[in-house]
C-alpha cells in the first residue's frame, strides 16, 4: 500500500474535516441553514473512511469506490464552500483536495 | 450465532430507528431543539451497528461492547423521549428495548 | 423511506450473511482456499451496511452507491458460490438477491 | 478537539496498522496460525475508527469508549506480538501505543 500513502492520508484528512464540520454545524446559531452541510458531511466522512479501509485491503473494488468518493467530495465541497464558518471552509478545502486525488488515482487505474 | 438472533434483530432495529430519526430531525422546523437528539442518534446508530458486526464475528469483546451499547441506548432514549415527533418516540422505544436486551445478554455472560 | 423497506431488509440480510460467512471461513480447516471469500465478504458486508445508512438518510448519493453495491454483491456471490460450506452457499444466495434488488432500484431511479 | 489531536492520530495509526495486518495475514502461507490475529485486527480496526468519530463529535460516550478501545488494543497487541511477520510486529507496536494513550486520556477524564 506504500503507493497509496498520500491518497490514504488525504482521505483520512477529509473524513476528519467532515466529522469535525458536522459536529460544529450542529452547534451553530444558524443551524437552520446548515442542514445540507451536515448531511453531506456525514455521507462524505463515512464514504472516505470506507475508502481507506478498502485501500488497506487492496480491495478489488477500491478503485471503483474512488469514483464515488470523488463524487461525494465534490458535492460536499460545493455545499460547505457556501458557508463562511471556518470549519466549513476547512472542510470544503479538504474535500476539494480529496476529490482531486481520488480522480487522479482512478484515472491511473483506468489506463492500467 | 443462532442464540443471538433476537439480540441482533433488536440492535439492527435500533440502529435503523436512530438513523431515520437523525435524518428526520434534520428536516424539522424546530431543528434548534433537536441538536442533542441528532448527536445521540448518530452515536447510537453507529455503536449498535458495530455491535451487530461483533456478534456475527463472535468477538471476544462483543459482550463488553454490549455494556456500552446499553449506555448509549439509554442516553439516546432519554433525549428522544423528550420530543413529540413520531420519529423521536419510535426511536426512544427502539432504544429502550435495545438497552434492555443488551443488559440481559450482558448479565447472562457475567454469570457464565 | 417506506418505499425502501424491502431494499433495506435485503441489504441488511446480505451484510449479516457476509459477516457470518467471513467469521465461519476463518474457522474452516481449508482456510487456505477461503482467502478470497473472506476478502469479498468483508468488503460486501461493509458496503451493504453503508448503503443502508445512506438510504435511511435519503442521501443524494444513495442511488449511485447501489451500483457499487450491486457490483460487490456479484463479485462476492461468484466467489462464495464456488465453495460448498453452508455459510458460503447461504452468503452467495443473499448476495445474488441483493445484487438483483440493487439493480432494480438503481434502474427505477435512472428512469425517474 | 485540538486537545485530542495526538490521541486521534494514534487511534488512526492503530486502525491503519490493523487493517494492513489483517490484509497481509490473509496472504501468508501460514494463514492457519493467523486466524486469531485476523479476528483481533478486524475488531481493533473497527473500534479505533469508531473512537475517532466519537472524539471528533465530542460525544458524551467518547471517554467510556476509550476504555473499550484500550481493551481491544491490548488483546490485539498480545496476539500480534506472538508472530514474527513485520506487519504483525508493526501492528503490535501501534496497538500498544494506542492502548497507552487511551488509558491516559480515560484517566484524565475520570479525575475531571
Amino acid at each position: 500500500m506504500e503507493q497509496y500513502t498520500g491518497l490514504i492520508q488525504t482521505l483520512t484528512n477529509c473524513a476528519s474535516a467532515c466529522e469535525a464540520c458536522a459536529a460544529a454545524c450542529l452547534k451553530e446559531d444558524n443551524i437552520m441553514h446548515m442542514r445540507d452541510c451536515i448531511r453531506f458531511d456525514r455521507d462524505c466522512a463515512d464514504i472516505c473512511t470506507q475508502a481507506v479501509k478498502l485501500l488497506h485491503r487492496e480491495s478489488t473494488i477500491a478503485k471503483q469506490y474512488l469514483l464515488l468518493c470523488e463524487e461525494i467530495c465534490r458535492l460536499c465541497a460545493e455545499e460547505c464552500g457556501k458557508h463562511q464558518h471556518d470549519h466549513c471552509q476547512r472542510c470544503a478545502a479538504a474535500c476539494r483536495e480529496c476529490a482531486e486525488i481520488c480522480h487522479q488515482n482512478h484515472e491511473e487505474i483506468l489506463q492500467a
